[in-house]
């Protein structure tokens, strides 16, 4: 093999954008000590017989301990376990340190709370540049409905999967004249939310109460007492603006107090947002049973990032309570 | 190594926990044959040298080809290459057909328009049971901003990423009592659409026109001709309602002819419309800009199985226009 001349960081990028699954391979040394470490470089080989590869940095601490053993496990991590990649991936003695470990085929360290896990004895290692490549038969194996973390391009990841059959709203290919498309973002957000605030909104109009009447309910239930100002600063970006009709109704409704013209929730009115928070919540959890997990997390992170980028600099709705 | 009692099906689905990105491996047969096939079972393994791995099923057509070429080329596919994907993973012929090709170093076919390519000549090729692992030296590659297509559990997916610093919207942490967190999706995706729909309300504020107008805007730039109860069918599930009164503000503004009870825009109300359109695509073109092509399109793909999920039975938007 000649010297390459390409380089290595331009290289390491490139080889960056294929993405992969993030996994812990642990083992015991001749002392007993449990030593594990986060790679992404796992692969399936072959299914008859099992086998999975990984490959080693031959600069790695842990080379002699892997080579001189016979058994290793190799956990696929869940989207819940980035801190645990974090800390196998750096140097540290007291890697195990509080992990409670799980009765394995081997002495082989084994790790709880994983999307998968194969309990492996080396079948092969082949030198592989500056790496050496494990090879190892599966002995046994495990997985659970736990979403797996991601990794790509230097960064964790959440997946955001594709059925099989395309997700569309409509049946119809909109016409080339109709540049409003049922891929507009912003059609796609509004038509989620309102969708999302039905229930709500029908349990309400019970109370002749309307969307307005919903947001200052639940500002309230987080802030505790405010004036119509204090309301209206963390509303008004809805193009609701609340007038001191709308409270009046929510006291005859008696569901807010009103004092000195501040207002706060009754205890009618905090069951009322229990309420809704319950239901908002079933309408998640229906979400969560039908997409996934991990599916509905990776719609939250990324429904984050978008109010970041799109804040007109709202008030923490969180602080100064 | 013994007969192993793994269930193969198991075993399978254990692993494909793993995520990965989607490959299409080439090379050029003898009598000069393009030959390709969709792989998952690629990595990367050293950087000096700098070598990749990936494996091919010893059942499979191709072996004798791999195993005399010199050199075979790995494409990382991006995000829309999903039905080359599937072209590549069936059994075919013609897989070539219809693909410009450019040049590579090699004779090897080098496809376009993927995240990564990796142009390689085979270093080594070892055997992993039912399996041949090819490793590859990397004599030249180049990668693209193109976001990757991503595999996991038998299905394509998308990545939603997430930056090193956590992404939250509240530097406070939510009081234990206070159920109403920044994690409740409803919330998130509220406060997204309103955020969204800011910037259109404020052009629309300046006709003294509302939330209610321009869905009714929207719905007929779609629609073409609609009475009132055509337009609600569309809105109602906003908590919006439509009245003639709203229809008749329009008609002030010169926006909707009314004719024969019917509704349509006029041609200022047209450009309005697409004055909307491209106001609401600059909103996700800077979005995109700053979180990523990928990114964007895995949330629309969750929102529209967000929509599918809580859809109370809305009429087509795009059909009996």
């Amino acid at each position: 093999m000649t010297q390459s001349n390409l380089d290595p960081r331009a290289l390491r990028s490139a080889l960056g954008t294929f993405t992969t699954g993030v996994t812990i391979i642990t083992t015991r040394a001749q002392d007993g000590t449990p030593v594990g470490l986060t790679a992404n470089s796992f692969n399936s080989v072959s299914l008859e017989p099992p086998l999975v590869l990984w490959s080693l940095a031959k600069s790695a601490l842990s080379v002699p301990v892997f080579t001189a053993a016979e058994h290793w496990n190799v956990h696929v991590l869940s989207m819940d376990q980035q801190e645990l990649s974090n800390r196998f991936a750096a140097k540290g003695e007291d890697k195990f340190q509080g992990l409670m470990l799980d009765e394995g085929k081997t002495s082989a360290p084994l790790i709880g709370q994983c999307s998968a896990r194969f309990q492996c004895r080396t079948a092969f290692v082949h030198d592989g540049g500056d790496h050496l490549i494990f090879i190892g038969e599966v002995l046994d194996f495990d997985h659970s409905e736990l979403p797996p973390l991601v990794f790509q391009s230097g960064q964790y990841a959440l997946t955001a999967r594709k059925p099989r059959e395309a997700v569309t709203l409509s049946d119809i290919q909109a016409p080339l004249d109709c540049c409003y498309t049922e891929d507009l973002l912003g059609y796609l957000l509004g038509r989620a939310h309102f969708q999302m605030m039905q229930k709500m909104q029908q349990e309400l109009a019970k109370f002749g109460l309307g969307t307005a009447h919903f947001f200052a309910l639940s500002v309230l239930s987080i802030q505790g007492k405010l004036d119509l100002a204090g309301l209206n600063a963390h509303i008004s970006y809805t193009g609701h603006v609340l007038e001191h009709e709308h409270m009046q109704q929510l006291e005859q409704a008696a569901l807010v107090n009103i004092e000195d013209e501040h207002y706060q929730l009754t205890q009618e009115g905090h069951q009322a947002c229990l309420g809704q928070i319950a239901q908002a919540k079933a309408i998640e959890d229906d979400l969560v049973d039908e997409i996934g997990r991990g599916d509905v997390t990776a719609l939250k992170l990324l429904l984050k990032r978008l109010i970041r980028q799109t804040d007109p600099g709202l008030p923490d709705l969180w602080s100064g309570r």
